[in-house]
Order: C-alpha cells, then structure tokens, then sequence
C-alpha cells in the first residue's frame, strides 16, 4: 500500500517524452496516494483522453502535456507532402484542444510549439521543430518554478509551520510545483520547517496528492481537516500561507483557486499571518476586470457526499468485503444534495505577495509592471 | 438504503424509557445516515456501554441517558433494605459516570435525580421517584429546546439561507435540538427558508446526522464542504450563521464547539452576518476565566485520513466488492500523518447573541446577568 518512490534514484517528471517509443509518459494522478503507476500513451488520441480523464491535472502540467502530444501527433505523420501535414496537425491540436475546452494554458503551449514549427522548409525538419518546442516548454515549465522557488525561499525560515491548500506541487506541474516551490527550495538550503497540508474537499487534494508529494520529498509535513488552521493560527501555531492560483487577474490583483482559499486568507488576515500567492507569469490574466466576473464552476454535489479511498476495514461481517481496494463511499445522508463551487476568489487586500519566476510582488503592483511581466 | 422515518405517524426521541420492561431506548446513531436503528439496553451495564461506545452522544442527550440509566439502575434492585439500596445506586451511579469521564452534563443530570429520590422512605417509593425525576429531566431539556425554538425563530425569515456546523439538532438533545431548534420553529410558522449544513470534517456529522435530521423534518437544506461557506457569504448567498456550543463561558461570552466554528464565525463577521450560538442553560460555565483554558482535545489522526461511508463503486473489478456495505475508507497518503483538534474557541466579539431557553443575550450579557441564567 505505501507508494515510496525515491526521486533521488528515479528520475522522473509528472509527464515527459520517450523519443524512442513516441510516447508522452504520466503519473496516474487519479491512483495516488495509494497506487504509483506511470501511464504511456501510444498516440495523440489517448493523450488527449489522459488529459480529459484527469491522469494529468493542473494547468502547467496539461500545457505541458498537450505540446508533447502535438509533437507526438506530428511524429506520427507519414510522407513528404507539407501542406497535408499542417492539415494533420491542425487536426492534432483540435483534439488535444478539446480535451479540455476550458483551460487556456494548453491553448498557449500548442501555439507556441506552431509558431516553433514554423521555420521547418520540409515535414521531417518541422517534426524536429515540434519535439525541440515541446522539451523546450516543458524544460521553461520546470525553470519557472525553480526560479519561484529561488524567491520564495527566503520566506520560510527555521522553526516556521507553513500551511498550504489543495495541490499545487510538482504533480500539477512538469516538475517542483508552485506553491510547493519555496518548500522545496528551503529543504535545499538545509532549512527545517513544518508544513500543514490542508485536505481540501471535497476531493481531498491535499491529503492525497500535496501529502503524498512531501512525503516523497522527505519534508515533514501533517494533514489538516479544512475546519482546523483557524484554531492553529488563533494558537499562534502558523508562521506562513502559500498557495497556488487558477488565475490571477493583473489588474486588480484578485486570485481565483481552489474553493476554501478565501477562507484561509481571511483567517490569515485577522491573525497577521502572510498569505502569499506562487504562479508562473501565464496564471496572469491581463485581461478581465474584475474578480466577480471569474466563472467559478459548479461541481458535482456527489463530490460532497462522498470519498475516494482504499478500504481499511469493514463493520460488521459483511460478505467479501476485501480491504486495500479503491471505492467510492457515500458519507452523507443519501436523501440530500449538496452545493459544490469549485474555486474562490480571494481579493488583494488579504494577500500579502505574489511569487513569480521574476520575483514578489505586492497584488496591486502587478499592473504597473504589466511591461516587464506581460512579456 | 434510504432511511425514511415518519416522525408525525412514528413518535419516538432520541433517548426515552420503557417502563414495562425497564430498558432504555435509544437510536443507534453510529449507523445513521445509512440505516436506522433502536438499540434496547437491558441494563444500567449495557447504558453506560452505549455511552462508552458512542452510540448516543451530544451533551443533552447522555446527560438524559444517564438520568434514564440511573432510575433503570434503581428500578431493578430488588429487597427492602434502604441502606444496600443506596449503595447499589451509588455504584449505578459510578458506572455511569466512568462513562464519559469528562463529560459535566450526566454528572448534573444524575445528582438532580439523586436529590429528587431522597424524600421517598421505601426502597419502593425512592425507586418510584427516581423514574419520576428521570422522566422529568428529559421533558425539561426537550422544553429548554422548545423555548430556544421559540426566541430563535423570530430570527430566521422568509426567503433566507441559514448557515449550520456539525450537529446540534434533536439527535444530540432528547427532542428538538439546540441549534435546529429556532429552524424547527419557523418551519411550524410556515416560513420558507434554506439550511446549508457544512459537513464538518473529519467526522462529518453535518453530511449525516444534521443532514438526516433536516430530510426527515422536511426542511430545504443542502451539505457544503466546509472550504464553501467563504465564496458563498462572498456572493450574499447566506444571511444567518446558528451553531450549538459544547461551552459557553459565563464571564467571557467566549464558546467553545466543534472544530470549524470559529472560522466560520471570522467569516459571517467580515461579512456582516449575524452569528448566534443556541444552548441550554446547562452550558453555560461560570467558573472558567478564559476561553484560553478550555481544554482541546486532540483526536486521532485516522479520523482525518479517512471517512466512514457505504460503498457506492469501486474502481477495477476487484473480487467480491460490495455496495451497500459501511467501510471505513482512508483517503490521505498512507505513510502521512495529521493534527486533529476536536474544539475550538470563538471570542464574544464575532458573536452576535447566545439563543437560550430564557431569550436572547450578548454574549457580554451573560455574566450581568448571572443571578437570572445560573439559577
């Protein structure tokens, strides 16, 4: 059942490229923490399912993944005639496109992977082209966060307890995370520190996948239910907030994220504590007005009346029940429903800094820099 | 799977006494939401052990089964000799005790009955008033609740959406409940409103137990995470915050409930909405200095890296999985860790009155008016 994987000795990303096989490999998120399992997809359709299906979620990391199955898709193209290999991989990326409609980051990875292409004078050169554009996003992906983490890391000193929410570590990511960024730098730096991850339901991101991360890493970490930082931070027991974004609006310097970030930046607030936001610079949107204009999107309500996990015990003697398999259990009363909005949107006010690959931010000062951060 | 109780054809409490075979009755509240049951105690023993074990629990409601166990501890000494009659009522009363160690509501519920039999002469008379004060104890605690009932209501009107933590509704009392109590109320009035139960993990006694109670009473309600309560005070989906308390610090106005409750109170108070807190005379402590004091208990860490629930899928076709069966599931990264705190204190300025049988209060209130609450 422990999933121990030691990245000292087994290098590996949340996704990357088999050149030899023309396959994108990924971590099987949706079996964490309870199963490690690398799936390798055979061609640009089941890449784009993988992406559809959740094996790879967060958003660097499925921007990621959708320039790698661009690639992929040109590789797969057999003959000289270019004209027919653009219309091929026009189609490629539609597909890779639509596999998940509402994100903008894969968007961007596959138009800067064509753009790339674009200098190839024959299918062969532009296949290259595409692979080299695809490593290259990938490789700018993992310096962003290492250049997040260079800032961050000076936030987090001996003795401090860090609290983090839902997941935006290095499976989110090709490789080190956002918010989990700094954590890991500091670790580097031979600093020693506390971090509480909270579980994040309803689907318990930070129990299953930030837990699982730390622990891989060696960072001494504990989960928290979602109810208790507040208590914590009244007892003096949280020194710093880090978290991820979804978006983060340059003119106003809102963020939206996971549902129950707001919560802990108003809990932050009241008790001084600095709540600090970490995102590569695309998270930036330098469009939108207003943070009330975030569609926040309304999720299943069987996410709230239930969990994911591994059988540990059964009560009574029920016939067959087998422990260690994965189900899904009804918690709550089977006769109600639930309300399930899936982020938040926290306003400037209660966030004391942005943590970009360019350096900290106060949430109003994006704007005025938006030449040098937009660019 | 769908437990559907009648409580206008069924009458029954969450705690009451049959006289004819001497055994106290009580719903089995460990099975809830997923099956339904009355569990028969055929002896004081067998009271104290579904105290022990859980099967009853919220203050008002083991401080009833306590009372119950005591007159049902008396009722079965059989003899004439008043002296050994004591006695054996002393050691019933032990047995009790040892129960809930920490528990202060069956120590006072069993000293009433105690002071009520002194009067009788005869083993018989004294067994005869010990059932007698039992039976009364309960019905004051379900009038206590119908009195709160009655001042809460004329909070709650049309149209609004009611915000509750964890439970405090008739399955924690002998009827009505502390915090459903001004909701049952209003619902008598005819008034039409929404309740949102926050699940309140690790236990998640907002998804099954209050959730149950609100289908079974008809009331329009639907279970959030407890991350979702933010975004929705944000947008002005919620205009009234009610929680019971586990203490109420007669000097302070300071409350100690369910993990969660302060975050939630931090958040009603940014957001200006009101915040009550409904309990009966009886948790009120009028010796404590500060809220500072109230001892938290931390619980075990398995109750936060899992959850209890009826098997509704599995993943893969793993032999002989069952639905329908009540597993305990752990969710979070098996070699992770986690902090449990059980309670938490919220300070007199985020709440807005205490809701008690005798009216509304500043939590400030309470101890200028000390002579009237603590008699």
């Amino acid at each position: 059942m422990n999933v121990t994987i030691n990245r000292r000795t087994q290098h590996y990303r949340t996704v990357w490229f088999n050149r030899t096989s023309n396959q994108v490999q990924l971590i099987e998120q949706r079996l964490l923490p309870h199963q490690f399992e690398i799936v390798a997809t055979r061609d640009f359709r089941e890449t784009a399912r993988a992406i559809t299906d959740m094996i790879v979620r967060g958003a660097p990391a499925i921007a990621a993944t959708a320039a790698y199955g661009l690639a992929q898709g040109a590789l797969a193209f057999r003959g000289r005639d270019l004209a027919k290999f653009t219309q091929h991989v026009a189609r490629v990326q539609e597909t890779l496109r639509e596999a998940r409609p509402t994100a903008v980051d894969p968007v961007n990875a596959m138009n800067q992977v064509r753009a790339e292409m674009e200098p190839g004078q024959t299918v062969e050169e532009q296949q290259a082209l595409a692979l080299a554009a695809a490593e290259q996003f990938a490789q700018e992906s993992v310096d962003h966060c290492r250049a997040i983490g260079r800032h961050g890391a000076k936030l987090i000193r001996n003795g401090m307890k860090v609290l983090t929410h839902c997941n935006a570590g290095w499976l989110a990511c090709v490789d080190v995370g956002t918010a989990t960024a700094p954590i890991y730098a500091a670790q580097a730096l031979g600093r020693k520190f506390h971090v509480f991850c909270d579980e994040t339901r309803p689907r318990c991101q930070g129990s299953t996948l930030t837990a699982w991360e730390l622990a891989q890493q060696g960072v001494s970490h504990q989960v928290l239910a979602d109810n208790a930082a507040g208590h914590l931070m009244q007892r003096g027991e949280i020194d710093l907030v880090i978290v991820g974004s979804d978006r983060v609006l340059g003119r106003t310097g809102e963020i939206a994220n996971k549902i129950g970030t707001y919560t802990k930046a108003v809990l932050a607030h009241r008790h001084g504590i600095p709540f600090y936001v970490a995102i590569p610079l695309s998270t930036i949107d330098w469009n939108l007005k207003r943070g009330f204009d975030i569609p926040i999107e309304e999720r299943d309500e069987n996410e709230v009346m239930g969990a994911w996990g591994v059988v540990q015990s059964a009560k009574g003697k029920g016939p067959g029940q087998k422990s260690g398999q994965r189900v899904f259990v009804r918690v709550g009363n089977p006769t109600s429903g639930a309300r399930n909005p899936g982020f938040d949107v926290t306003p400037a006010e209660l966030i004391t800094g942005i943590i970009t690959p360019l350096g900290i931010f106060k949430p109003k000062e994006l704007w005025k820099r938006r030449q040098e951060l937009a660019s």
